[in-house]
């Protein structure tokens, strides 16, 4: 596997792991408690989607959200890996959706049941081309952003992540190893909302980079 | 990607897709709805074991419970596959374990969040050899056991699968694209139990293989 190409990582990494309410603002906008540990949720590699390819509505939802977050992709196996050398096991970044079936999410709470139709249908990890880890030199200070047919709708910050990326990277790692090419997308900032058919997304890392990608139906 | 060899699809293959309440005897004796639909949630690749290496109770469990499970190897790709094509995309099967931390997973469903930490951990899919789809011409009539330090505790037979293995595929790949090297476990049947440290779970499809890991403690 030495041809591997970490730049497009999402053609060959195995794993999508997720954080849940790591924005306090986003928590509460969604009634849930401020989590004193991290909520990890799972995507498939069939989530990936890249620029150029629609994001589908799924068939069984009718209440489609966006979440815009910040990814970050391991370059390094481990396991156990300490918070004091956590980063040394990032090759990079990428700028992500998380997009959710939001009716079929408070369902699946309500029964008890995993949230795997809700988060890990194909085309609901939109993710940006690939960011070096040198081009962003302090990740827990970024300004992220998205836009619904050119309305503002998500502006935060890194900074306000209720869990660091070390303490994540610690967290996930003691008991899912972590891989070369896996990813995880840490949280949203409120403004969570619902977007339709014929919709536009643009989201962007201030600075950085920025992406967009047409809402459709099945 | 030409030389990966699907005997060895833990080594590559990037999902693990799991049914639970499969089985109705199993679904009533967790005191749990007979479903309409089929309940899926999600492991990683990390969840992968192999004979020769333990089982590890999760540190923050202690009611870690085995469920001995028929697994489907995909060997084509496919997205909205017919039920009547289902079995074309069918490599071979696999013995499966869908190690569960009962414990959390309570808590998990009593909480409306994810089932990742119950049900993902590292060692929590042990596997067998890979089974050649002739070598098993009916898949849905199939005698599943599992004894724990030689005591029977699991004997099921997969013509007592709610939902059958063309039905999952076309669920499944409705709205999860699935791949070569992909593995859909298949559920459980009745008698489920606890493990801990040192016990030694044996676990067969009967007439075809069999398989023994050891449990310890992390
Ligand atoms: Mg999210
Ligand atoms: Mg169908
Ligand atoms: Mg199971």
């Amino acid at each position: 596997m030495t041809t591997r190409n970490l730049t497009r990582f999402w053609e060959w990494g195995r794993k999508i792991i997720c954080v849940g309410r790591n924005y306090a603002d986003h928590a509460k906008e969604l009634k849930n408690a401020i989590p004193t540990e991290p909520v990890l949720f799972l995507k498939t590699s069939s989530a990936y989607l890249r620029e150029g390819s629609p994001i589908i509505v799924p068939a069984y939802s009718n209440n489609l959200h966006h979440e815009v977050e910040f990814g970050v992709v391991i370059g390094k196996a481990g396991t156990a890996i300490p918070q004091e050398s956590a980063m040394d096991h990032v090759a990079g970044y990428v700028l992500c959706l998380d997009m959710t079936a939001r009716d079929i999410q408070d369902e699946c709470k309500s029964k008890g049941l995993p949230w795997t139709l809700a988060k890990a249908f194909n085309t609901s990890c939109p993710v940006s081309e690939f960011i070096p880890k040198d081009k962003i030199p302090d990740p827990g200070n970024i300004n992220l952003w998205l836009k619904v047919n050119d309305q503002m709708r998500q502006n935060g910050n890194t900074s306000q992540m209720i869990f660091s990326i070390p303490y994540l990277i610690n967290y996930i790692s003691d008991f899912i190893s972590l891989e070369e090419g896996d990813l995880i997308l840490t949280g949203t900032p409120k403004g969570v909302s619902r977007v339709q058919e014929h919709d536009e997304i643009e989201a962007g890392i201030e600075g950085i980079i920025s992406m967009s990608f047409k809402v459709e139906r099945s």
